[in-house]
């Protein structure tokens, strides 16, 4: 059904699958998320061939997931799956991919185009002869979607889906049928790198935009920088960090903005969340004449359930396709260029001196109360502080969706710790396998540990990436909040229903059960705040090249503060008609 | 945004959700899968209101495949998730189920009515307000879609999709948002069933074809019967059993069609699946004469990579939605209809005998070859037919795709088993899952034992639904086939690639790290035929009251001859250009 490019019109043949992995590894990608199946095998021969390292996950689900925690650290990544039924079992991962900006591309190995053309009645389909249906699917979900049928579009397919998932920071799809796979085409092509520079803006509307940014900023007399999710996902936060430290405004971040902004700065002042805020944040926000906001997404789990009081005439927001000043909107121009302008002024000798008020300055420091009580419990009020003491620079911490993404909002971190939760998307047994990508990414740039916390029930859905991380000899730290259950949703509806319980495993038992050798995991269990501190305080623990799972112990019926407000928003909402 | 329906123009004022499980209880729904999430919480408390029991997934893929599996034995079942991040894990086990026409219902709780109507960005959402993204994906992969958005039709959508559901046999999907949960609807209506019955044909046009058919048959010399998946999907296992016995032909089955007939009639000849048949059916099904060809789905797994060699002359089909004999069409005649008119005429005092020659009778005998082989090994060849002998009658037994689904050829069954294997679809996995649905459905039938094979590469997808079998305490016998990897794939393209390796897990450590107390799981390993052998010949393991483990290790080369056909020809296919 395809036509060949003949061999000797080609000045450098090379393989289709080899030019995609070419590609892939040149924009960063080294290593390969996926499963694999019968209409992907051949394609994945050539991944040693690339220099490219083959992850083998435990199913796809997990695999898309994992991509994604790589993706977050490394600004790319990739995953192959085989049609139907490995590509299907990930559309969760991808769609929460797509919800959150990460760029994963996802490359899905087709029946040969002579059995589509045919409508085969292959395994791994619907059984009607329609090898559309699961690409629709991905459209819904995916920035762009590339069908490769043909040789001859092969390449410009291949570098159109790689550069749209760069600069939309978003999954792409690529369809790659077995009989594409070796079909010849030209190699040279891959010696001009893909151009994945972002356009820049109309340099006219830029300085119209920046002068009136500069003319609020020179007006105000108490501004503040909020930094948000959309800043670390569209590459800005070079322009962050330098208008940070240059104005010296106080700075701070949503809980998706989290780990986007050095929290060792004098000037970093805390979480705002509206009403799930750190102490004394909430006041100094909502009270700021202007808040320069850079990549918010207000979503209700990012804003402790819409609590949000900062008004828009207040307010300028930086987005990566328009920028708006109080109601005056600039669709198209791209904060990057406009962030940068603003930090050139902010440095020009005639600048005048930006009106800056302090901000609050959080701490570690453990609750007053937590520190009263003499309960050897662990209560999330007084471990997420102490977690910050803890924590090293450059750590990567992921939270999952539950107590230990609010808890974390309440841990202030060394510098360049990178954060990873799913805020918005907010899907359980995410992070458990993101770490197994965070951890792999980690290693590839020389970062020495990657920290999980997870809770039992989230645990449980894709407990067995566990056999991932040991098999690519990964050493994360993973805490396993046990506490019997899915807390989140208690405090969101049916407090002590069965339906909250989940069977209670032997958490510690499995590292060994899915294949950890001697010295391949080492297994911990904490129960009271004693325990903590002997673990926090072993230097062999914190260091350790080994996986280290530890069993930490709290109470079924303790959340931090901004997750009761939160699930309590979310149930009011949920009951209102 | 919803109006209300005034409680006093109702005379038996019910909520939706009420509404909707009794409706499901109605039609044979005993158990409800899924796991919990923020918008289906209020739904769920309603489970144990109308005697349903809440089966609480470890995640929701493993629930969607354990539903299918409950359908399959029970007839119909239901899953519940939560908007987005809950449903869309989902996909690949609906999609299988709509594949292979499985019924299940789906029902997801959906933010609020206001919520989507106000496009909040709200978690679990893409972000961008679109609240539809998820049901047009589900759209291209369930028969029937309900919306639920005014009290007004709730009643009359949920009526719709259960029956669509069962009439078409396939997945549907219901959305249910928090504040429709709670709403009254009338009551009474549930006293009026569900009209479940298939459409009857037109009298006179099914006369016209019956009398073609029994042209044909009375006019063959050597007919046969030949049962498939449809078959069983369709529901007219009772009327094909009375045309086996009556008639006498010699029946066959292909591998889908596998536990649709009772193997211990006199005139069950075996599999038919082209160069893959069992020993001297090929020969005899393609010398026929006539072949009544029952539900067939002739897929390539199902037919041995394409290798009938029937002639369409000598072929009538039976089928959900239409009939054809030799190349003549009837559309729209049911094969229900057909086949008890058929059965009916063969009973007639006037009815002249028809031409049987008889077929082969398949046994369990060990294959000469094997049983002169003194190594100890467990081979593929050896196995299955050794499983047949331990059998028993009403067993149910799911066999993963791999080396079981093709071994599982080999085997002769005991009368009434069920046999579920996802021959068309072959997502692996599901075997695992699929266990947990179907035994639990066995339980409430009063079937005493479920059985599983799975290889270890499929077995780590899905392994911690372990964990709520045992919650659920449910007691299947599960064979996990040690064999170190994909040997399906080996045998398609990678014969030693490290892709098709998998991680060496401590198997039999699983049911404790998933929870199961003294007495709850009884772990197994067995190594040699002797040890099968002892095995088989333990009374107490055959019909203990714990789940039964056993780890069935067999060579990572060997695997059932069918499936080295099956694999070949795939590979061959794949490379087609």
């Amino acid at each position: 059904m395809t036509t060949d490019i003949r061999t000797q019109e080609l000045k450098n043949p090379i393989d289709v699958a080899e030019y995609l992995f070419r590609r892939l590894h040149q924009v960063g990608v080294r290593s390969v998320h996926g499963v694999p199946g019968d209409y992907n095998l051949v394609a994945l021969d050539y991944i040693p061939k690339t220099d490219l390292h083959w992850v083998g996950n435990v199913n796809e689900l997990n695999a898309g997931y994992a991509a994604d925690g790589y993706a977050r650290v490394k600004g790319i990544s990739a995953i192959v799956t085989t049609f139907g039924v490995g590509e299907l079992s990930t559309v969760n991962a991808i769609a929460g991919a797509y919800s959150e900006y990460v760029p994963i591309v996802h490359i899905v190995g087709y029946p040969s185009t002579v059995a589509q053309k045919d409508g085969m009645l292959l395994h791994h389909t619907l059984g009607n002869g329609d090898f559309h249906v699961f690409s629709r699917i991905f459209r819904q979900i995916s920035c762009a979607t590339s069908l490769i049928n043909d040789p001859h579009e092969a390449a410009t397919l291949i570098d159109n889906a790689i550069r749209e998932c760069w600069l939309q920071s978003r999954p792409v799809y690529i369809s790659l049928p077995t009989d594409i796979v070796q079909k010849k085409i030209e190699g040279d092509r891959l010696n001009t790198p893909l151009d994945l520079s972002y356009p820049t803006n109309d340099p006219e509307k830029e300085d119209y935009v920046v002068d009136v940014v500069m003319k609020y900023l020179h007006a105000a007399k108490n501004p503040v920088i909020l930094v948000d999710a959309c800043a670390i996902r569209h590459r800005v936060l070079d322009e962050v960090h330098e208008l940070v430290e240059k104005s010296g405004m106080p700075t701070f971040v949503a809980p998706m903005g989290k780990g986007a902004v050095n929290e060792t700065l004098p000037n970093y002042g805390g979480v705002y969340a509206g009403s799930g805020s750190n102490a004394g944040v909430r006041e100094r926000v909502e009270s700021s004449d202007l808040i320069l906001s850079i990549g918010a997404i207000k979503s209700d789990f990012n804003t402790a359930g819409f609590t949000y009081r900062i008004s828009q005439l207040a307010t300028i927001d930086f987005h990566s396709n328009y920028v708006r000043v109080r109601y005056s909107e600039y669709p198209g121009v791209r904060m990057l260029g406009v962030l940068r302008q603003i930090c050139r002024r902010l440095q020009a000798a005639s600048a005048p001196p930006l009106s800056i008020l302090p901000g609050p300055q959080p701490t570690n420091a453990i609750p007053a109360a937590e520190l009263a009580d003499p309960a050897p419990t662990i209560t999330q009020a007084w471990f997420w502080p102490r977690l910050g003491q803890w924590l090293r620079p450059a750590d990567i911490l992921i939270t999952e969706t539950g107590t230990a993404n609010f808890g974390i909002w309440e841990t202030r971190f060394p510098a360049d710790v990178t954060a990873i939760s799913q805020v918005l998307w907010g899907s359980i047994g995410y992070a458990t396998a993101a770490t197994q990508g965070a951890a792999l990414a980690a290693r590839e740039i020389g970062i020495q540990r990657t920290v999980l916390f997870t809770g039992d029930g989230s645990f449980q859905l894709t407990a067995q990436e566990l056999s991932t991380m040991l098999r690519n000899g990964l050493t994360p730290v993973i805490f396993v909040i046990c506490n019997g259950g899915y807390t989140i949703e208690r405090y969101i509806h049916g407090w002590q229903e069965r339906y909250n319980d989940v069977q209670e495993w032997r958490y510690g038992d499995l590292p060994r059960a899915f294949g950890a050798k001697e010295g391949e995991a080492r297994v911990v269990r904490v129960e009271t705040k004693t325990e903590v501190e002997r673990l926090f305080s072993d230097e062999g623990f914190a260091t350790q090249k080994c996986l280290r799972f530890v069993e930490l112990v709290m109470r079924w019926d303790d959340a931090p503060v901004a997750l009761k407000l939160t699930a309590s928003a979310a149930a009011k909402r949920n009951a209102e008609a």
